[in-house]
């Protein structure tokens, strides 16, 4: 069975339409003016609230709304659903489109839970046989600055990988007085800062080393421990800054910090890579600029070089614009659009080939252990937990 | 009479496919996701080789395409003609479409030569009448860092500007094998880097300062003066560098310096602001960054504040995404689009109130009379030539 | 007592003239040309090596030379013992110094264990009574930018500090060739990299917070174990990486990362601070320049601003040269020397007053603690220990 | 003859104590401390108060203190002449000290015009013959990064340069009610930013580029023309901003601007090169950096290199600090005195050589002619005048 129709467009189903929602409404309204990839119809976009999702609709431009996703993710029409609702429906979203037999792009993370991304693993091992695709959307992979970093690391330009560092600072809870919640209370949010971000730096670490993380030592900490809610003060339950060092499995060895509470850090994802004959330093608030250190360079001329990815030469460039025409954060998020069409109909020529879309849900549920390794740590005062 | 409607969405009819027409299209495409503006509807995209743009009509989802853009200006179903066709052809057109009644947008420069630009200024002056919008499309206007500067400027924090400086330097024709082009011919380029990106160097001195250039002098040349043409070495006959300062009204003093030999620079137009009480500096190549230089603070903590210009609070950006979510080259033009649609509403409501774009094609002339000027006092060995 | 003599300059014996004799020669030389002080006369440099020793007076303009420290130090015409040589010799020298009763400034670190550092600490004390100043040289607190960084703490700019973020990075161990040297043995360097380095980045977070860590919790790594020594392969006997978080007594959180295979990284000390009211940053390679967030500015122009650390409003600044000309590392050790001289010319003023010279040996005690606590945490598997 | 002493030091003496003459003493009181130098004695500093040069003397570490020049540049003890007075009294000093036997160091300019430069070669060529060496004190050329930007020129590793774009900024009258000074009338300061800053640009320009302005446009212009004086508003009777054009005997064009009124600028001498393989960029508020793109690198790479110029392998490096330990301001003034001694000895060792101090006050003629083209150029209305 192949889930790709041979006479009309691929059809998208997009489940929320908030602010990952619009993220996904661009690619798709965008993808197929950049890349040369499969047509695609925006079909339906679905959302609990009628009024609000049809206009999200109208907006976003959507052919239609609707209410029920279940209903939608079994409809003839749909080949691809994409999901951008809240963490906890992913399992559910997601395993039931998957058995409808449609590809899926789970946002991440996969799931609130390792239960619930075990799950879906399964249910992913299973659609992959048949020829789906079942993608993760660490979008961040797809930030051409980082997808060339990959490509340096993997092309030796690094050497050997030894140490990477890893921080993602926010800056909206520098105020104490900033009130409580749903993303502040455990129940609702699952985790706190490491969770929300520091999954972004962890997965960073891991894809672009090309290592995994085998063992953990991390903290987590609540600096501001109380904040006003609607009744009174309220406890927060989640962390607002976390720390952790990773073994990994190439012998390098990483740190990540995150914080919501880092005055002047607006969206901060930094991360460094050193390596045995070079390194490199990205910064997401600077996201077309990769710095790049070759340390077999004559010493005199040696020192970290600022490519501005905007090159042909550079990943997904040759379909944006001319040189020096900086891409924004939104792009990345056409780029993953593109990919998963490319792995798609890769698949479709290569009915029996290994899914070829990266992450995939057991990356995902891969990189909940570490988080999860992360936490033990903590909770065991820091001791080494083995992923 | 009212161009607009009232009971369709505005008709938009694009001129030209090729680079800028991906540009605007992108624009077009994305302006009532993130803003609330009037509801368009791309109706027709227009170019003179059928199959490319009946190609480009599908890719970048346009109804329909057409070849005669003298039809389609005419269509009652057309309130928007937007041209983004080459400048030889924008007099003819923008005429034309304003004749028709139609709302105007011109892609910059505004006409290749004085003539054809008196000739569209007259014609906008008569179409304003009529509650006609023409607006002239020098997008980095939209630039949202650079629409921040202009804020600064107005609101007083530099106090008396005294000296600005710009430059726009790219890269492109360092290999001195590069081959002739269009671009290097007078004939069919009309002018060089002044024109091409000096224009736009000037353009944001005058906007940023409020001041008009009143007298320049300038200096053009030819740094490679031949490159290989399809039967042998041709001469380049047009600038590939130029200089120029520029007395302004408001009586500051500015600098401009353009280049297409600029080695490293791939779309480098940088502004630098100096006035009584702050500065500001701006680099196209990191565009959601304004450097704001606040003289009046105590002097232990004085300095260039690089402020990333994503907050809610900065222009354009509340439509847009979360703060520290950057912008990319193409948003500029969405934010064009908005102010377009914005301009044409304020007009509805007040059919008398004078037009509110910036640019319009007046400031179109002004600029190339400033060019011109600078051309002049080159022939003339550098002497003064009043605008 | 007063160790001050009223009748001629203040006598300096410098003890070591190998890199730090070096700087400190050239802080001596330096202080009274930059500084309104006491006059002092560049007494007589030690060192064992005769013929190195007396090179070095020539070229370091010291009156004499001599080999035996125990003679010089009860030398009438000596008033400061500047201790400049390796760790080892730390204690014994500063101890006999301080019983013949003269000022000593002592290099960083203290001493290379903490029985040493006690007794130094002890003979400190004694002395301080008798009027006398015992300094430790942690240099860096004397950089104008870091000084200035504290000024702000101090003045509230930062509000509640509850983050900070130190690294310490070098690459001279990139090379994995770089062969045994007696800094990666631990019979002789005491300590590797956290000792060396990571010793000033917790140094500089309990400086600039004033806060003191009170737990922490550490990991050390030797991630080159082996390497080419005179006769094979050698065993790396101390840390060339290390990693720790730090609970600081006015409720921040700190993190520390060192490095010494952190290509490109050529003696890159960073340290962020993130309070309730602003934050700051600082690298050592930019010395220079202190970036600094004020998050009470209005939204639309906060950002990080570069204030270069080089006026007269600046601290140290008035005594060297005009606005905009920069200073170097070695500059930090002439402010040194100068607040060495301050502080005991304030002693003399008021022979009651306390030792007004920070850090002191106390200081550097308490430091030795602290990374004493990261090694006994390291070897307790990451758990918290109490300093 | 030759001037140089066998028996003992080399004997200096320093006219001028001011801003110049600390800097100068600093060098001279270091150079043998960094440098295998030749030995030298600082024997007397002279200025016309007694009182003030006496003080001088005694902070800046010179033997005697003397009032009459004449006196001091005939002793026999004397062997170099530094001359850190001000520009008005240099060709009377110079020309004396050199017809007296001695070698000369001048800081710039030259002389205040062209009538005395032109006597102060003619001094210096029939020294020259006697073995002497007239040293012009351009000390910018002796900051390593523009030191190795020369290195960079000259091994081809930008090819052709066509290019050169150079800006010394400062902003000490940004405000319109600072008072007049000496600098500010003509009578006393000769000329204005042009001479007192542009000629440092001017002069880079030539050196880097290793290629002479042949013929120039200029503009000179007083932004703030009248300024509070002792007695009600005065006239400022010499330029505070100017900009100028210069064609390059290798083919290139450069552009020079200066300015006095630039906000936030504290001591900005920025400069970039292009050419046909790379690009350089300078900043003198950052003066430990060269920034070096290298067009012949694989596209994907190719960026500005940030180099850190602390690397033993940089100009004047090994005789200072370990990498990453940066240099201030002062530091090039040693290196300066260090060329000088280095220019003395290589004379003595080949009595018949040509100088090889470099710039020579032949250079110092050039380019006081380039800055007189360039003011008259700005009074023939911006014509261009050959050099």
């Amino acid at each position: 069975m192949s889930p790709t129709p041979a006479d009309r467009p691929l059809g998208v189903a997009l489940i929320g339409y908030a602010f990952m929602g619009r993220a996904h409404s661009q690619a798709w309204r965008t993808v197929g003016a950049a890349f040369d990839v499969a047509e695609i119809a925006r079909r339906v976009i679905v959302g609990r609230d009628e009024e609000a999702v049809a206009e999200a609709a109208r907006r976003l431009d959507w052919d239609e709304h609707a209410t029920d996703w279940r209903e939608v993710i079994t409809r003839e029409d749909i080949d691809i659903v994409d999901i951008a609702a809240p963490g906890f429906l992913h399992a559910e979203i997601a395993i039931a489109a998957l058995e409808a037999g449609k590809h899926v792009l789970c946002e991440k993370p996969l799931a609130n839970d390792t239960a619930e991304a075990e799950a879906m693993v399964a249910a992913a091992s299973a659609a992959t046989t048949r020829g789906q695709i079942a993608a993760l959307g660490f979008t961040y992979r797809r930030v051409p600055a980082l997808a060339l970093a990959r490509q340096f690391v993997e092309s030796g330009k690094l050497g050997t990988i030894r140490q990477a560092k890893a921080a993602y600072l926010q800056d909206w809870l520098v105020d104490e007085d900033a009130g409580m919640s749903w993303r502040l209370r455990k129940e609702t949010a699952g985790s706190g800062a490491l969770g929300d971000i520091g999954s972004h730096a962890i997965d960073q670490i891991q894809h672009l080393t090309g290592q995994r993380a085998t063992a953990v030592r991390g903290r987590l900490a609540t600096v501001v421990p109380r904040r006003p809610g609607p009744d009174g003060p309220e406890d927060v339950t989640v962390d607002d800054a976390a720390w952790a060092t990773l073994e990994l499995d190439g012998g390098a060895l990483a740190s990540v910090e995150v914080s919501r509470m880092a005055a002047g850090a607006k969206n901060r994802l930094t991360i460094e890579l050193f390596g045995s004959k070079g390194a490199l330093r990205f910064d997401l608030e600077s996201p077309n600029e990769l710095w790049f250190l070759d340390a077999t360079r004559p010493v005199a001329e040696q020192g970290f070089t600022r490519v501005l990815v905007t090159e042909p030469e550079h990943p997904y460039l040759e379909a944006w614009w001319p040189q020096g025409h900086v891409l924004g954060w939104e792009n990345a998020f056409s780029n993953q659009a593109r990919d998963l069409l490319v792995a798609i109909r890769e698949r479709d020529d290569s009915p029996g080939a290994a899914a070829s879309f990266s992450p995939d849900f057991a990356d995902g549920l891969a990189l909940q252990r570490v988080l999860e390794a992360v936490i033990a740590s903590d909770a065991a005062d820091g001791a080494t937990v083995t992923v």
